[in-house]
């Protein structure tokens, strides 16, 4: 299916009805293919990066719709290919006539990603920085663009490249050895190879933990709302959505889950769940709801304990402390009074918890900066490179595996083939983030999971 | 709102997330505007109609987006004025910061259809033009597509222009005798203005009378499946809509009735409903349903009565008369017998009735044919210009009833004072068509029902 040399067709703009779309088509023959059904100046004397109006007809002659064309001519074009962008009305039936006679004239429709594919095919970009474009067109939050932004930029691959470059002269010098083997000579230097491994591995184990922050920072920072009944939980739900309603939106859960909604805070997404009361029952329905509630706290990044500041706190600690027990180190708890607009006799409040009113909204600033430091992690994300892609992550984690392998091999001064085996393993690993190394099958998984028309 | 010397900016591509977004800028600061958040080349150096690749900017200086901005320049674009297109990647989050960053350099969001109304301020193209591009974006058919291309050309334009032109003349005529009044003669010629005033109401009613085919074929035409219950609507339904599911598609009723599926058959759209089967019942529910259909196959433009041709067909017809009766000659009622398959003594086929079979699809060519054929009415939309906009055939209406009082005031042989002001209001509501009369009222709630970025 991933043939190259032929042309290739796609919807690049939102699928939907709109004032214009965008029909892209790419490869030797799109300026041809294009062309015949095209009526205006003759397009093989348009030079590159110029727009001109004219027609687009259908089979039988007749005009399917004033259009402009955008030429980009070969090797300067996104896939590096000779590239026509066709931008019509945004009528769906439009879009699919221009589809289906692009067909006709021999572009085959494009494959989700295969641009991209292209693109990484003829050396426009490398993989990680393809996988940036999918992870940028989904950021929904100033961070995660951030971060997809920093990676389609090449930090990131050239961060790798330099860390695989090092590798490479070490493994060479090792195979070096292996041709001289009976000489029993060594032209790496075992103590200068063992640090620049541990350095190396460093850097690497830096990166992959920085996939955990990463994450949360691409996909939303779960946090949610957990409490007794009546302590107030929906009401502090609409106060933290409320004041910038335009950018709170409603998200369709992934898995059983009911994601309750989102919003932009301090340029991190936040994905709130609002929680069924925790109390002991005997209510099977309520039963569920607590269990729920129960899962949903042990999988958020930051859990808001809300306590009712009008009755006696420790009570409430306490019903509230199975909830609590067995939580990760990596789940910030943030303890709120709230209903602070009532209380006449102010409570002693305990280290640490901040006292609130979700109904006036007093207090919230405060929460809201400790989320988000919460959320952050003490990871920089403008100063530090920072892994976002689950792929990466696990090839990361394989070469700091091989290098930690060399190291004891170092250390055990093993021979220099077998050490030679994990430095060339790591390599391999650390390549196949960029696509330095690659196969077939690791490009169709990456690509399939874009949109067509990218 | 409406101003025009400032500049606007919309998002121009369908809602959504896609590989691509087009943001248009248009006015006499676009090139400025877009350059304040553009690093690459210097902006005003680009010439016409060229596209350039670079980097559009945050308000912090940091990079927002790689993007291809396309120079058009004044009076060269759809709206006349300096306008860039903006290509990014396809972004909800960098849509919308796009959006935010030209807003505060100086760019006002669009309101709906506000550069089509640009273009028609601009004297780039007529009101009953830019009507057609709203047409031509919501086309779902062959014929809808055509019928909006048509009037997008212009030919409908130049159609009521030429027929202004006439009346105008003569308009001219008796203006000039009421300059004269005094001395009692007869510029225009009162046979010939007859003749002309006759060829015209023609046209007119002609054009007005093309309204009711222009409309179904814009719309979709209605074709209510009728018949008692186990007669085979269903499978009737499924096997109109089975052999093309790829452009079968769900659309919600706009009132309270569901519309089941549309499809495209020779080139137009039918809307097919199917109905609950009908019989004499008590159940209220029931009955409820059957009121419904009733209802449907009044509002129809094709019925199809399905008969079950393995049962006696007359106690059958009896059924179904009471819900016949009273529909109006518009309605092209076809008679199918259904279960060709079942019968094994041929039923006598009642006059112009179809033999089908909807689970075999036997005889189904022929009755799509003779909808098709009902649908356009002897209306042949290749040759003849159409009326699609209830907005025109009102115009036209009005136009075709000051022409006919123009007639009567001719044949009474009234004064010219009186003949003119029939002729003066005709062509005032001719003019509204194509906006060489207009209003400020008239053209925002014209330009109100567009989409934004059109």
């Amino acid at each position: 299916m991933y043939l190259t040399g032929d042309t290739i067709a796609a919807i690049a703009t939102p699928h939907g009805e709109g004032g214009l779309a965008v029909i892209r088509v790419s490869g030797p023959g799109a300026l041809d293919i294009v062309s015949k059904m095209w009526r205006g100046k003759d397009m093989t004397s348009f030079s590159s990066h110029t727009a001109h109006l004219g027609h687009l007809l259908q089979e039988d002659g007749g005009i399917l719709d004033q259009a402009v064309v955008t030429i980009f001519k070969a090797p300067n074009s996104f896939t590096g290919e000779d590239t026509v962008e066709i931008s019509v009305h945004g009528s769906l039936w439009i879009q699919r006539q221009v589809m289906n006679r692009l067909a006709e004239l021999g572009a085959r429709p494009a494959g989700p990603g295969e641009f991209s594919r292209r693109a990484f095919m003829n050396g426009r970009i490398d993989l990680a920085q393809a996988e940036a474009v999918a992870d940028l067109i989904s950021a929904s939050s100033k961070a995660a663009h951030r971060l997809a932004m920093t990676q389609m930029s090449g930090s990131f691959s050239r961060k790798l490249d330099s860390l695989r470059e090092q590798l490479v002269y070490f493994a060479s010098m090792l195979e070096l050895e292996l041709d001289f083997s009976e000489e029993d000579v060594e032209f790496a230097d075992r103590a200068e190879l063992r640090k620049l491994a541990v350095e190396t591995l460093d850097t690497v184990r830096k990166l992959a933990d920085s996939y955990s922050a990463g994450r949360v920072f691409k996909e939303g920072v779960p946090v949610t709302i957990a409490g007794a009944p009546n302590a107030g939980k929906s009401t502090l739900l609409n106060r933290l959505l409320e004041d910038d309603k335009a950018i709170v939106s409603d998200i369709p859960g992934t898995t059983r889950d009911v994601i309750e909604d989102t919003r932009e805070i301090g340029g991190v997404l936040f994905r709130f769940f609002d929680t069924a009361g925790l109390r002991s029952t005997d209510d099977t329905v309520e039963r569920i709801g607590i269990e729920r509630a129960g899962e949903h706290i042990r999988r958020a990044s930051v859990v808001l304990w809300l306590l009712d500041a009008t009755k006696p706190l420790q009570p409430q600690i306490d019903e509230l402390k199975p909830y609590r027990e067995g939580l990760g180190s990596e789940v910030k708890n943030l303890v709120l009074l709230n209903k602070a607009d009532l209380v006449s006799d102010m409570p002693e409040i305990p280290d640490g918890a901040f006292l609130i009113s979700a109904k006036t909204g007093k207090g919230l600033e405060a929460v809201m900066e400790a989320m988000t430091t919460a959320a952050r992690g003490g990871h920089d994300i403008e100063a530090e490179l920072t892994v976002t892609n689950a792929r990466h992550y696990e090839a990361l984690r394989e070469g700091a595996a091989s290098l930690d392998r060399a190291i004891e091999a170092l250390d055990a001064g093993l021979s220099a083939d077998l050490i030679a085996q994990d430095v060339r393993q790591s390599l391999h690993h650390l390549g196949l983030v960029t696509g330095a190394v690659t196969t077939d099958t690791l490009l169709t998984t990456i690509f399939q999971s874009f949109c067509i028309g990218k």
